[in-house]
């Protein structure tokens, strides 16, 4: 019986799925914490296992769709988690340090990626058709390598106990603005790339006035999200806190956050920005130490499934040296592995004014997640990309993943 | 833009409809509360509400199978804390009064269910092809009319704080023999529903020994778990305990208890009946308290979500008296309802031999809920049922659903 195939994905094999996702997450974090390692990157192990396992039902498979949507309340309430603990006084005083962080971490890994690949394709590293075709896959390289995954770096900043930091803030701060950053790019870069139809011919008219409205959209978003939150969230909240029926705070503050989310999604922003933002408005309650009190439990259910999803979408076997195809894909998955690093190093320096670990703020930036992944299967979608160097790219998403965790535990423990 | 339409059906939608589920589900039951009514009453008809509104996705759409799922986990989290609160020793001891109240809350709706469509079939309430398409419409209607629902009344005795009666052990331990005695019923009538097409001709030979293979399987199931569970679970659960990663003692107890569900669906049996056996073994655990607190606030999140489910799938149009055609209907829904609440008070007679209230027993038996769902939708699938006879059957389970509630209130109140 494979979990996998739609006809015997019974409601029996959902439990089981269920159980697996819980039961592999702790036993590997578990390892991991005994040995001083971030508990993230355990589960991110167990499910690269679950994944090889076939424990994880497939992407478009009748299960998949479910433990997908959870991962997606997990992120979620994760943001929300962060932004509740998340004094925003603060993060508006480390505001000019993110935002020249964010930028220098969208524009350096953005021309080291496209100018990698038209390096690499000199020594015949990347096949393509035309001129315009390698411009394409230049051009969706340098687009996967620009936007900040905050999840994973902000479990581990919560891990190491460091969420109140400088570091931490201005590092939230610029993730934020990485993703609007990286939404404008990715409709950009969209735009150009289905036009083409994956090859191209000269005609590359970028609609400027469509990227102002997204960029304006989006900070709008967030600007009114905060100035209007402000006006009626703590007296909603005391209201949610005096009714009678079970649970009613939690939920309250759960369904405030997914509307947050929605709005986000409305916005043609990522869901998670919403939920960080209705984490920061209700970080000004009376209620809040009662909500975190509360999430607590609800949290550890969700998050876990999250990081369990990003690990079980690394396909190992791309990674096996034995194969003579892998090679070329494992050499450019290296290159791109080290621009992908070195990149956003160097945005840490864009902290230049402060007293603050600029190694560890370019560390916290490195994950690329979920985003880089949504690049790469657009690419691969159109036909921009091969399989391999769809593969080499999604392996370059996740080292950044995993190398991340280790490198925060090594440089910013006390 | 509709929710039941997966082309529109962005993630966004959904972070609304959980939303939407969380903020309906409170707020109506806040007004319950406030005049001292059931709970569960508010999140049914809060459900009802949403369903109206086309704000719960339809089964089948992209959206529905997620909260479907959710829902299934929400019930198995409901028994699995019913289990946790009920003492093992008790339910023993009122072992004999709760098979003699399960096999005549059988028996009784049974009968009076088959002879009721005769009757109505004699004054043309019924349209018929067939006397053989009669007998099958006779056996499907008293098969819905046998299997309790534990779920609501369980609740509701949670919420007046009675789970620890001798009426409340009889009916949950009568609802756990009956939900074994309505498999079989189930596996029988859907054996010659289904072998028959709708129609019969006579030849109706009852496989005796696959019905006692079922039989035992789900006896066997019920009697392996809690003997084979007593040896281990113990010391399991120390271990669990001493894990370091966040949450593990919370997620390992929900991991046992989908194992559990995992398995009472291999033996056959529903899932919730796993749930149950996962937290009656609980129980004894020297964890059981910190399981009970951890698990309050996720439970406040999934439970909510069954009853809302179950409330959505409500057709408010098959009311509607003005519609010439519902007549009939309205009819057959309002005699099959009468026939369900004597059929079960009767059952309450059981409990012969003890001083305890019969009424309330009676009461606790009435609600039918998604097993009765699940023989109606089978007998509309098999073309037994006309889209009206369904609509009626429907009708009926969710009214034993409603009365339940407010009558155990009543009756049952100190």
């Amino acid at each position: 019986m494979s979990i996998n195939d739609p006809e015997t994905y019974t409601l029996g094999s959902f439990f089981l799925a269920l159980a697996s996702i819980f039961i592999a997450g702790k036993a590997v974090s578990s390892i991991f914490v005994k040995f001083k390692q971030p508990e993230v990157l355990g589960e991110l192990i167990a499910g690269v296992i679950l994944g090889m396992l076939g424990l994880i039902p497939l992407y478009g498979e009748l299960g998949y769709d479910f433990f997908h949507l959870l991962a997606e309340v997990g992120v979620a309430i994760l943001l929300f988690e962060i932004g509740l603990e998340t004094d925003l006084n603060d993060l508006i005083k480390v505001g000019l340090p993110s935002l020249i962080v964010a930028i220098l971490g969208v524009i350096v890994p953005f021309f080291l990626g496209y100018y990698t690949i038209y390096l690499l394709a000199d020594y015949n590293l990347i096949s393509f058709q035309s001129e315009g075709a390698l411009f394409l896959i230049a051009l969706t390289v340098a687009a996967t390598l620009t936007a900040t995954s905050v999840g994973i770096t902000a479990r581990v900043l919560s891990e190491l106990k460091k969420l109140n930091s400088t570091e931490s803030k201005i590092i939230l701060g610029a993730a934020v603005i990485d993703d609007v950053l990286g939404l404008i790019i990715l409709a950009v870069v969209s735009g150009i790339v289905t036009t083409s139809g994956g090859s191209i011919d000269g005609n590359l008219s970028i609609n400027v006035s469509s990227i102002l409205l997204i960029s304006l959209k989006a900070f709008g978003f967030l600007f009114l999200a905060i100035v209007v939150g402000n006006v009626f969230t703590k007296k909603l909240f005391i209201f949610v806190h005096s009714l009678k029926a079970r649970g009613s705070l939690l939920l309250g503050a759960l369904a405030y956050t997914f509307i947050f989310a929605y709005l986000a999604k409305l916005s043609g922003l990522a869901p998670i920005i919403g939920a960080f933002a209705a984490g920061l408005l209700l970080a000004k309650t009376n209620q809040k130490d009662l909500i975190e009190d509360r999430l607590k439990p609800v949290a550890d259910v969700f998050i876990p499934i999250f990081f369990i999803m990003v690990g079980s979408a690394v396909d190992i076997s791309s990674f096996n040296p034995f194969i003579k195809e892998n090679i070329a894909v494992i050499i450019l998955a290296v290159v791109l592995f080290i621009v992908a690093v070195i990149g956003k190093l160097i945005s840490g320096l864009g902290a230049f004014q402060l007293n603050v670990n600029k190694l560890v703020i370019g560390i916290g930036m490195i994950p690329r997640g979920e985003v880089g992944l949504i690049f790469a299967s657009m690419g691969l979608m159109t036909g921009v990309f091969t399989k391999s160097e769809y593969s080499a790219v999604t392996i370059m998403v996740m080292l950044t993943t995993f190398i991340a965790p280790p490198l925060l535990y090594k440089f910013y423990r006390d």
